[in-house]
């Protein structure tokens, strides 16, 4: 027995978590939505996706970024392969919730599909949207920006958010083959921890407010993130950036930081996912065609390397059958936050 | 002036090119497609993919990898978003030339759109087809696996092609923004050109045949190249791998490799490129929202940064104008290789 740590069965963390989530004002529809994807973030064995992210939500409530009762919209098409939500500046959950049925009808129907999130706020991962979609036998990418916190190659000030790539793969296996990553070098929350712990960050982290290196955590959040993967990385998020904010109609990183106004809150803006059916691209064939992707995973784990989203997926069953510990030190900060008692 | 190098008007370069290929045997409509790629690369200062693909081409001919009068077939298509061509076992460039009008059709009237090309041998980059779609307003992104060289990340035998990634996005002073690079550390061109020069590469571009560490380029060239940025770098060379290969029922990069048979050939196998409108997404406002970024660009140039594919086509009126200055060792090569005359 370790006190640090209290137990809980996945329907004690989503009975918590929506007691928190509608404790600092959440809408019903919000609650369950945001509920899910903290769950899926414990049981998948990535807290800073589970619980902990109660108090972000928390915080995003009360210093108003986000609208705890917004009613997303499924806006009327202008093109047979593009669905698009307006989620009227709530949570991005609900939003993807309301317009999912809808991307998959379209991708069915024409093989390939868009989901136009606009006007949603965004504090969790995209691997859970993404993971509905392969669910149903989908192939699906997804990207969104945020909060300009991340330089380009060869620049030291931010322009870019973390600006995450997440992409899904139906497996014939029935568990599926899942990345999500941020195009900065490391998440933000890393940098944090080490602020907090007081020990320095590699110099390929980021950059200080002046523009020079730095291996201080707290000169990075001041002053800018690096791209992982150099020029490359750059790219690939600058693509993000404008898929996800001009493509949308929506918000760029640095229009929503700006938009923040220092509040802190999780950032404002669109999210681009692409569903894309077998089926449209195989035929009558689909099945056994995207089964030979088995032989790529085969030749990978053979050698003793990892398929992204492998280990999320072996903890999914243990997590399911045994519960998972959470730090009591975090619920009581919730509790503390929220106005709640454990 | 310099006798190490003659000066040649891209007029030239598409004669001299076009006389090329037709020398060493290919059919009147890929000769026309193939050298447009040859003078693209020239005039962009793309050295690897100019008159130097001559060479490549001309063995892939050779050692009869590639069909060289293929006539690539537009297939009935499953759904309406999924344009299919069949290659029929020749170069790339006429099956995207034969696909690409259908391709526009159909993201103009569905928003999103895929080309889903099989059966093409490539070895050319994609940002001339990325820029053909930009250049008719559309946003695109392309993908390619080729043959199994990288390892994936914590692996060190070799799964995926050099699998790139090209994106390409209409911008609203006329020169897109376009970008198109391998998701391997380095190009292969890149390592073969220390190999010749007998120069060490640098420790993270490669593995040697029994899986350790090596800086002696021809190790890395008979054992395995690395991915780009590390485990994200591999996750996405896998996506790639997945999409050019099995969702278009065709070739893996491991399946490329060992077709090919020691002929050192170019690869065979399949190249998805996504479309989208903004008009599907945007409206009757998409121009000015696509305007809006701009502010991203200038907020990467206002700092002293590069946007990526910005050399290429800052050099491109220069080229156009003055023409260009190629290696006389090519010429001769090209011409001793193919039986021309310079």
């Amino acid at each position: 027995m370790n006190d640090d740590r209290v137990h809980m069965t996945l329907d004690a963390v989503r009975a918590y978590a929506r007691a928190t989530l509608a404790r600092v004002g959440l809408a019903p529809a919000h609650v369950a939505a945001v509920a899910e994807t903290i769950v899926a973030g414990e049981r998948d064995g990535c807290g800073a996706h589970g619980l902990y992210r109660l108090l972000v939500a928390a915080h995003s409530v009360a210093c108003g970024v986000v609208v705890p009762d917004a009613v997303p919209v499924l806006l009327e098409p202008r093109a047979g392969g593009v669905v698009r939500v307006d989620g009227r500046g709530g949570f991005a959950q609900l939003a993807f919730d309301t317009g999912r049925d809808a991307l998959v009808d379209a991708a069915r129907a024409n093989g390939i599909a868009a989901l136009a999130i606009t006007n949603v706020v965004h504090f969790a991962a995209l691997w859970p949207e993404v993971e509905a979609l392969v669910d149903r036998g989908l192939v699906a990418l997804a990207v969104t920006a945020n909060h300009a916190w991340v330089a380009p190659a060869g620049g030291t000030r931010p322009v870019f958010g973390t600006n995450p790539i997440a992409f899904g793969w139906p497996r014939a296996g029935g568990v599926p083959f899942v990345f999500d990553f941020a195009t900065s070098a490391v998440a933000r929350g890393e940098i944090e921890l080490h602020r907090r712990a007081g020990t320095p960050v590699p110099a390929d982290w980021g950059h200080a407010p002046d523009g020079g290196d730095t291996t201080d955590p707290a000169e990075v959040l001041a002053g800018a993130m690096r791209t992982f993967g150099g020029h490359k990385g750059s790219a690939l998020a600058l693509m993000v950036e404008l898929l996800a904010g001009p493509l949308l109609g929506d918000l760029t990183s640095a229009e929503s930081i700006a938009w923040d106004a220092g509040r802190k809150g999780s950032p404002l803006g669109g999210e681009l996912i692409v569903a894309l059916d077998p089926a449209g691209f195989l035929g009558a064939g689909a099945a056994e065609q995207m089964a030979r992707a088995e032989s790529v995973f085969a030749a990978i784990e053979g050698q003793g390397a990892r398929v992204p989203g492998a280990r999320r997926h072996a903890l999914r069953p243990v997590s399911e059958s045994d519960g998972v510990w959470v730090s009591r030190a975090l619920l009581d900060d919730i509790d503390r936050t929220t106005g709640g008692t454990a």
